[in-house]
């Protein structure tokens, strides 16, 4: 059955329009997830929206239809709303005609195997939203099973993150960790730890890469920190002609880590 | 000499202000460029700004002392104002304490000199500033001559550009053409244009690329049009093992500019 909402003040508004807010966000255990192609990635993976907000007096849309009866199915809400609340909800001025509230799931590195994939991406304090959604959307091009947060990374929940990730963040695996306790687990099995670096480096191109290989891209600033580096298995260099020493990070891992693809499968 | 200027609607704040906008920009021929580290980058590059707005109540710089200098000794202007003042200028909360506003130069193609590197980076429409500065980045790393911008891309003197390029706006050659003038401009010498492509493509690990090799990438929604693909000495495929069938803009074109550097150094 579809809720009418037409006041702004309406508690729903607000709660939707907090999901905007990590604090709110991470209080809630929920995101919020605009468009429907973005949806529609979520639905392939297996994953529904507990509420439907949709603007109204669109024109009847096939995809949208089914969603909506997958929501109600599985016991979700459906909101339909003004235009102008929808916009008060994603803050945008044009937005998507629908967005879905998602549960955040258990970003533990135990639900994580490693046995699953032979590449892994790994990011340390990554503050850019767009650049871990990118790293999320590059993992699934090479076909990693998925992205370890360290320390203080991104929320991997925001709008800009999903977006940028244009799905993946639905299909990859996502797991958030202290160092400490990245090192402890990965040390628990087999894994291979590899960071672009300056020091103690061979050339990234012909490096003995071994799966599973976990690619460690440090801050957008400030690299990874000394001990970090230390820590890996293998340093490469990445080729640098110009006048600066690093890429953008998105860029690293992804050069680094098609060469990886490229390495394993010989 | 310094100037003070404590007042909000003073005409030049208003005019610095102003240059945050495309259009305004564009009349003006000016842009600017935010922080310390951007301003030297410009200085290594050998341009030095028109104007240089400082806050006021900063410790001493040697940097910028020096900075400061070669701006009056070139006739330039220098302005301190409050920290308000500069973050309603730079529209930052916590804006960095100096910035400098830069004459656009011209970017026909006729300036660019395709003998002076085998690798040059070409986009298509591509929307988003991050995206291009990303590329005049990578551009530095693989030792490109530059970036040319075909239709409808954002503006390389944004603040986001220039931010994202870590100062390679200044040092990579940038051109900005429409497709035909390109194809005649680049038809009319030595140069293997190279797109990534689903269509009639070889895998681009071991494609037969050479110098002067130009990388062409397209906007980030819709890719390239069929006729600028079909317009290329050499299509590749990017290796896609995942659910989508592309990667973000700026990671395509440097997964494949580090390719080509590695196929052309053989």
């Amino acid at each position: 059955m579809r809720r009418h909402i037409t006041g702004f003040s309406n508690p729903t508004v607000k709660h939707l329009r907090s999901l905007r807010d990590k604090k709110h966000r991470r209080r809630a255990g929920e995101f919020l997830v605009e468009g429907l192609r973005l949806l529609e990635d979520a639905r392939a993976s297996g994953r529904v929206p507990s509420l439907l907000v949709m603007a109204e007096g669109r024109a009847p849309h096939a995809l949208l239809a089914r969603l909506e009866e997958e929501v109600e199915a599985a016991g979700g809400e459906i909101v339909v709303t003004t235009p102008d609340i929808l916009s008060k909800i994603t803050g945008k001025e044009n937005p998507q005609a629908v967005a879905g509230v998602f549960g955040e799931w258990d970003t533990g590195l135990a639900r994580l195997d490693r046995g699953a994939a032979p590449i892994w991406l790994v990011a340390q304090d990554l503050r850019d939203p767009g650049n871990l959604g990118t790293m999320l959307r590059t993992g699934d091009a090479v076909g990693a099973g998925g992205l370890i947060l360290i320390d203080d990374c991104a929320d991997p929940f925001s709008a800009e993150a999903v977006r940028a990730s244009m799905g993946a963040v639905f299909t990859q695996g996502l797991a958030r960790a202290r160092w400490s306790e990245f090192v402890e687990w990965l040390r628990a099995g087999e894994g291979q730890l590899v960071a672009a670096s300056l020091r103690d480096a061979v050339p990234y191109r012909g490096a003995a890469y071994r799966a599973p290989c976990f690619i460690l891209v440090g801050n957008e600033s400030r690299g990874l920190p000394a001990a970090y580096e230390a820590e890996c298995d293998l340093r490469v260099t990445m080729t640098m002609r110009g006048r600066a020493d690093s890429l953008n990070a998105a860029v690293a891992g992804a050069v680094l880590a098609y060469e990886v693809l490229a390495a394993l499968e010989g």
